[in-house]
């Protein structure tokens, strides 16, 4: 008899934003899986073993839930936001793809999640209003010119854009290189926001443009986003303004 | 005294993936705006005004929740999915930024929800596992232009494609004309998948490739999905394949 395997996707943080299916799926498991702060957010309770990794270790993570399904165990490998999402859905997908055949007849399901540009997007209004493309930056599994190539593609089509993991360990230099890229594409008033641990104790919220936004600021936290042609700020009275990517396209011209 | 306007994500339908924040708001609010499928999901309870309208007065729904907010209503305006993601947030905005000067003082909170490509891709497996773009072929308000120019510039940057409204009633020819396009700039071997409805009783998957996927599947409760050239099936012990987009770049070549 073999178990399940639930990827399961926490949300950015806040209780609030954890579906009540992720819930359902973390009270029945036996085995919990994942990157240590990601784990630490589950209570603990009898009966749940928990398996807490580095950052770097995806593929033995995914390998080793994997196993444990095998053997009968109900799995719950924890991403944060949305497992999908430059997350460990495609990690646990790739091992079964190059692991032991068996693997191919376990029930595996994903638990969709907020992922942190929806949660970026909420606290500043509707940036996601229109069409719009994610691009990961923390990738030392994919060579710069292939993003570079992305934020080319992203800028001409006139897309609003997200930046994941904008400032990874083994790409510090990243957004920097991205936003210079990217001033030489786009208008440099284009609206920028660089909205970091959103509903979280230290969420902090920068709006800027692209010229002057200081990407030293950026953080593993900060999901980044940069506006289309399109994207504007709406004042507000009494606090920051909102960001808005209208439904229409050309309107204001 | 002045009131809340809580702009709602329903998620794609299954009580499963309605957030807690969301549900904690509707059980708050006094007054209900929305598209008429999206209202009807909410249950009706004594002192909840319900104002469900049809789909082409979003901008009159945005003005009519924001007078009721300014009047010190606690009103939730619903949309099915992320309210972020070509949905209601967009809108009441673009009601704030030409509307009563008084609406820019209101507490407006958007709560975002599991979007329809996250729906999608969790039962795909992680068709979303690298970058990735979302284009609205339902516009009106968007010069088919702009549609094509996104296309290409989502096929240069082989970004994987979600599109969302791939067939509205206003350009029912749009889908056919984005794949007729997509034919000639990718790799017509290249996964396809058309989610229709995902987690409501109705739920259709329907799996193929660029240069064979019958676009007439294609309605306006479809999520298509369009992968890039490291988008593959990963075969599966009795049941139809997943689809995995891994988060490596070039591995495979």
């Amino acid at each position: 008899m073999t178990g399940t395997l639930y990827i399961v996707g926490l949300g950015p943080g806040p209780d609030g934003w954890l579906t009540p299916e992720a819930s359902a799926a973390l009270a029945q498991a036996d085995v919990l899986i994942g990157y240590k702060p990601y784990v630490d957010r589950v209570p603990a309770r009898e009966g749940l073993a928990r398996h807490a990794s580095d950052n770097r270790v995806e593929i033995d993570r995914a390998r080793q839930a994997l196993q444990l399904a095998q053997e009968g165990h109900v799995v719950a490998v924890v991403s944060g936001g949305d497992p999908g999402i430059f997350a460990m859905a495609a990690t646990v997908f790739e091992a079964v793809e190059a692991g032991d055949p068996a693997w191919r007849a376990l029930d595996i399901r994903v638990l969709p999640g907020v992922s942190a540009m929806q949660a970026a997007a909420a606290r500043l209004g509707a940036p996601l209003g229109h069409d719009f493309c994610a691009i990961s930056l923390s990738d030392n599994l994919k060579p710069w010119d292939v993003i570079a190539r992305r934020l080319e593609a992203a800028a001409h089509g006139d897309f609003v854009i997200a930046l994941y993991n904008p400032a990874s360990t083994a790409r510090p230099q990243g957004i920097h290189a991205a936003f210079e890229l990217l001033r030489s594409l786009k208008n440099r008033e284009t609206p920028v926001a660089f909205a970091r641990a959103v509903g979280r104790a230290d969420e902090r919220i920068v709006l800027a443009t692209l010229g002057t936004a200081d990407t030293a600021l950026v953080d593993m936290s900060t999901l980044v986003l940069i506006g289309s042609s399109e994207t504007r700020f709406v004042p507000r009275t009494g606090a920051a303004p909102w960001l808005l990517t209208p439904r229409t396209y050309g309107a204001g011209r």
